[in-house]
């Protein structure tokens, strides 16, 4: 069956600034989704924020296996049930700590490092790629310590970063993938889309677990 | 310098059931707080539900450096911006989970196995002990990946608790720390008073760093 | 492509033992790999300490994807190229710990309870499953803290052991799974099966890596 | 009780090289110790490969709390008993891994980020600090996961490296720091000597754990 994932994006920087449009025609959600559909493991939705119940109905959750999520500006406007980036409302709630993180628009080059070979996230990606021109992010970056350090980057400035991390809660694995901004062609970039797509099938629900019931135990169960 | 801490605890059981009040006639904080004193170490406060400001003002907080909670019934009259134990608001803010488990109350024989020895919060303590009379916490708890497992329980009905783990968020330090029940005498308890004890040196600030400075950097800078 | 395993046992219980031979007639690992060889995702070997090269050829191991290892009463008698279970030299190295435990052989009743739930290694496993019979491990156990707890059983003699775990060194992934012994019938248990099943799937390898190179680099690569 | 350190070098380079002797007339091992003993909290021993059973009798080693280890060119003439930095066996016997890493001396700009602000080890460390000449070291380095990154390294040529990092193996305390090569001034930097003070303290036993006894536990002990 296919795994089925809802792209959400803010949405606006495409309707608001012509040079976003020229970059993302159809959104950084459209050019993910793109890829992603060149798939038929996938079953690919997008939304945004200004879609009805800001793109994140309680049933369209609910359809959803892997949700990837595009936040920038918007955050504030998101109504508590969701957003997201290193900043969502969602990623904050389920690392427990600000995710705050030092930053510099200069265009600069980023370098990206894989510092666990053979994860199932880097899956064809060599031993490190770079991005010529990206927003720049810079440690300390505030969040627990990741399950794994799959990623970390250098930037031509001398900040570093890590850059892909995994986390579970729960039933549900989480990765945070740091590259991407709306005025830089990120999301057309090989490595960062094959990334992407590995870690949409990597955070794909292994089996259908049932809830766990979180019961009064009687004695003698046993 | 001392060590400041403060032990907060709802504070309700032990003024409406009489039997809580014969087990802990100054409440379980007072019992705590009476072990905490034999030390210069510490300077030892104690508030409560039914305090002003629900005993946790925000000047109240500045000046602690260790917060210890207990708290059981009242999680939701607790404002949002405190409460704990398990369900406590704060602790399961810092989580990113429900922290939800199996429970039973059945004042039934609970063994806790030391899994990281030489640690310091069992610092004096052998590679077991046994509280004769408990309630029952039961995997799965609902938790993260612990940064170290210190404390795993059996109970007489035969499950299963991780009772002693660490986590850190930025530069604090967490200790879960499962025993304890209003209407069981688990806070005289020698060995769990010495846990207590050495979770609150173990999970004081290092040092007075100063708090991360997330600006936006300039290029240039180094 | 079929992901390759292969079964490693000592292979003189069943030889030496009438009683053992009765449970396990084909070997412990003949039951694991009767059960393995139902699907046609694995490719089934099986060897043990008394074939050539005790039973880990070189080629042998390179035509591996995953390596089942069973071990009790013959380490030392494995050269220093091979062994495991909990005390085999292959597990020890790749701990860096003495993995040593406290123990008891008593025919006793193991409860598992499941710790991560949703996780690969619990597909289809409830909530946790009883092992009638079987020795007892008991903590502390002398391994690094896991990157995943999956499971820890309770026995009825009031130990607790940290059962199912999860490691990663270098692209490899290994799983530590407590239950087995030869005098019980744990190989035809289906929980247990059904766990060795899904962790051959889990620590098959993502994707053929090639080796990491560690060179000396050259300035002005980038 | 002073923490008793033993701060062990190869002690070879300072000896052939005069380019080292100027920078470390001492070794080392000496710069190091200088700075450690200007607090009364340590008592500090200092041995290196040549001197009798290479510097690593039991004696010297049961009688010490904290180990400091250098090495670089000679790990193989260490016998198995001894050895490290990044290569030194016993680094690697505890790891359990290769330990390799990526490499270049080209006299460049360090720059060490701190990603866990508060930790004892960076007690009164700024949010990173420059070294102005060093030896590089670029991931991939193969470890297991850090239990916890406290520094992050990039580098001029663009690498980065995970330069500050703890592990627990049994109860012991390890802290893996990068810094330092023979023919830089490294050891005379004010935050790495602060660093391996703080680290000092850090990994010297929090009590006089008696050691686990792994026995056979008898039923009914209860």
């Amino acid at each position: 069956m296919a795994i089925r994932v809802l792209i959400w994006n803010e949405g606006r920087h495409e309707k608001q600034n012509p040079k976003v449009a020229e970059i993302y025609p159809n959104g950084m959600h459209g050019a993910i989704a793109a890829h992603l559909r060149k798939s038929n493991e996938f079953t690919v939705s997008t939304s945004s924020l200004d879609d009805p119940e800001q793109g994140c109905s309680e049933k369209g959750i609910n359809d959803t296996d892997v949700l990837l999520w595009w936040g920038h500006m918007y955050h504030d406007d998101v109504a508590d049930a969701a957003d997201s980036g290193h900043f969502s409302k969602i990623f904050r709630r389920l690392m427990g700590t600000t995710c705050n993180l030092k930053w510099r628009e200069a265009a600069e080059r980023e370098i990206l490092w894989v510092t666990r070979p053979g994860h199932p996230i880097v899956k064809g990606i060599d031993d490190h790629f770079v991005i010529p021109t990206e927003e720049m992010y810079g440690e300390y970056f505030d969040i627990p310590e990741p399950m794994e350090t799959v990623l970390i980057s250098s930037f031509a400035g001398g900040e570093v970063f890590r850059s892909g991390i995994t986390f579970t809660r729960g039933a549900g694995r989480i990765f945070y993938f740091r590259p991407g901004h709306e005025m830089y062609p990120t999301y057309h970039d090989r490595n960062v889309l094959k990334i992407v797509e590995n870690a949409t099938r990597w955070a794909a629900p292994a089996w259908p677990a049932k809830p766990v019931t979180f019961v009064n135990r009687k004695m003698g169960w046993v």
